[in-house]
């Protein structure tokens, strides 16, 4: 078996160290270096000190290209650092893997034709948690026979906003294929207001927040006699692990840039 | 073993038909008569099919009363023909089991009366769903535990309220114990309107609309690190009858009127 | 829009009834006769009284075939009879839908011989709810991806056989794809046995048995930091109807013999 | 408000510093000391690098009585240091709440005994999750009314014993008061064995293993038309916390020792 060698950028965010730690266990991986504007020259060990290996840091992206030629750069960065990477990367024949939703048209446009032009793969994913692709992707499937949804999604009372970027996708990709609806009866009637949750083109999304819960969300599909429904809990960041992982191989068989995991998941 | 005899006022509506089955299939319960006012003279078995037994029908309760002595009265009527018949059987000495949210204080009190004067057991009670009551009295429980919480009321879509008597009355009883707290946090915002459902004195509660669902709902508490959930589904009418059978056996025992199932479970 | 016309084999049994009514109600089919061998001559509300549209009744399905012209057949009869009638339809050129687990392999192979000859579409479905074939679907599309996976299924307390065939089935579906794995830790030890459930190459599948529970099963898939759960909840028989009515809409469009209807779900 | 002074013996342990820092947090809590054999003479925030405040670390714990005056002691070490601790803590005056499943009978007498006499209040748990004990509390009390109950507890799978301790306390309760019944049908056939679960005098639990469960438990009572749920979903060791604020409100109002935090909640 071959191994597959890869360059992680951004080692230090809380992606970047559960990448580290994935990268490492796993047999056919090799970490060959990571890119830390901060600490460039230093050891990784000396910047995440569960690292035992020696992994060298390079300051600059290209350096680390040229001097420890990796196949694959994973970059979990931010917008602006990752689209100067991912482009140099390609200019190398380095096969990109993204976790980012900040990328814009023009760039997203270029990205995609320096790929096809190299002829290599390049993945490029807002979510890499692939219970919750996984998820999404069902509940567009299922809503071309279930006409009737509703959409739970659950966490911690620290979060904000009402409802989830999460459940609000869900709905948009249920959205494309199902037939609007208004659901629930048509004289239906609130008698304390919001009970029936947020309204989405007929569907609609309930937005619970209690301390002790954590990220999980839960698509219901009913129709006479029957209920089905799809559900993600995620408890802690390691479940985004496995999409980078399942990324890093796919990259590697591909010859043009993909956007978002489902659409490389059969 | 003592049987207890019983007549059922009603036996033609919904509730009525599931009681005269679960007393015909009790063995220490014997039903010696029923009571319908637009079939009095004939037997049980010309007006409900499935029954074999020769259980004669009364017109008028107090024939009922006199000519078959029952124990108790299990009552599923209306709030006005219940009233009365509540009130005769008191006064023959015969115990009342009644179904109904229909009757009005100064009924209730005359009642209550009535049953001290007499020394004798009565319950009045608006819901005889055994599990939907204990889920009550369980969240009022857990509510002196934990301050958050939510509840999820899912029905089918011909419901026209939202949310459910049953969940506005879980929620009542939980505000009797409950420090008062606006949940979530401080700053959230809805990003569409009704995403965190309908608040109640800070409280939250969210009605599920599908085909293919029946009644159910679930009161969620949470605290660091936990969850502790409450849920009832109920399907169908049946699920009613474990409250009667156990009210009849209550009644028997008691010497004054009780309102709500939930004041005679322990 | 053209409509389709349908003949139903069947239609005094369970799901017989139920698809009368689905296509009775459904504006783009129309029930042209029915083929029942007890009635032959009788008009269908003789023997469904809900039915008030003229619809004859037939002892001998070629003469429905011939004197009523159906587009398709839907056959909800026994495999014996099931056989003749979907042979004989084929031979007529119209397109069986056929609810049955009880074919051989001869028999399936001569009926897809013939309706690759005859060049027209035809359905053989052993489960028509359309939202459990989903569920067996996704899980094995899911169990690509999780190796380890539980299955809960739960059922009234009359159930004889655990686990359920559905459960079996999903378990299947989903050895075709998974790498065999022996799931929980390797020391693990059952203190009482039967904890850990039936073992299936690994995978474990639970058997809950509860008054009150009608059909349920849950599939649950695990990975670091998450859970991913598939669940169908089928409360009554109305549950195959929205099987059957789109088999009836795809059987138009093929023109080969398809077994299973997750063969024909995209 | 007066303030209740503590001690926490075992600052270092996971329990320990969950403790530390829900005292410190309580408004109405003061923490006077902790005592920690290991390093007595230091400042709390000298081993625990959260700390800010000044609170002074003993090596003996009756020094740490004698100098701090606390009101209660909470203690969170091992079954023989715990079990000194709490007979001087009762000595002193002081009110002893330990976490701990290790004392002997004998020493349960003693302390018992040794509370009574002096009139003061002492709370011992060997579970501390609020949330946890009443599942459980309230399990027994439906099993009043519900003969039929299947529990399904759900871990991790690094999880060794199934079923878990938890599970087979929650059916201990249950047995105690509920009639003894052999589930499921008289017929039931396993066609892999072990799918029914493990059985208990007649009653099921199911052990679910999987990467990504934390610590969950469900249990299930099933009646005709209806289903009642209790579920506890535990997500890190915070959940205890809320059952040792609770023991020391409560140990302050009482005048002997209480085993089990199910016997101080109402």
């Amino acid at each position: 078996m071959e191994t597959t060698k890869i360059t992680i950028a951004g080692p230090r965010g809380k992606m970047g160290i559960e990448a580290v730690k994935m990268v490492l266990e796993t047999e056919k991986f090799e970490l060959v270096s990571v890119i830390d504007h901060r600490h460039g020259g230093k050891q990784l060990h000396d910047i995440l000190n569960f690292v035992q290996k020696e992994v060298p840091v390079y300051g600059d992206a290209r350096s680390a290209f040229e001097q420890t030629k990796p196949d694959v750069l994973v970059d979990l960065t931010t917008p602006e650092a990752g689209y100067h990477h991912t482009k140099w990367a390609l200019e190398y024949g380095i096969r990109p893997v993204v976790g980012t939703t900040g990328f814009s048209n023009d760039q997203l446009n270029e990205l995609t034709e320096l790929a096809e032009t190299k002829g290599i793969g390049c993945i490029i994913a807002p979510n890499f948690a692939i219970g919750a692709v996984l998820m999404m992707k069902f509940s567009q499937m299922a809503s071309k026979y279930f006409q009737d949804v509703e959409i739970m999604e659950m966490h911690h009372d620290q979060k904000l906003d009402a409802p989830s970027g999460t459940a609000v996708k869900t709905a948009e990709m249920i959205q494309e294929v199902r037939t609007e609806k208004v659901q629930g009866h048509p004289n239906e009637k609130e008698t304390i207001p919001g009970a029936r949750g947020a309204n989405l083109q007929g569907m609609r999304i309930h937005s619970v927040r209690l301390p002790g819960l954590i990220a999980h969300q839960q698509v219901m599909f009913g129709a006479s006699g029957q209920i089905l429904t799809i559900r993600h809990d995620s408890t802690n960041r390691a479940s985004f692990m496995s999409g980078v992982k399942v990324s890093v191989e796919t990259v590697m068989q591909l010859d043009h840039l993909v956007y978002g995991l489902e659409n490389i998941l059969e």
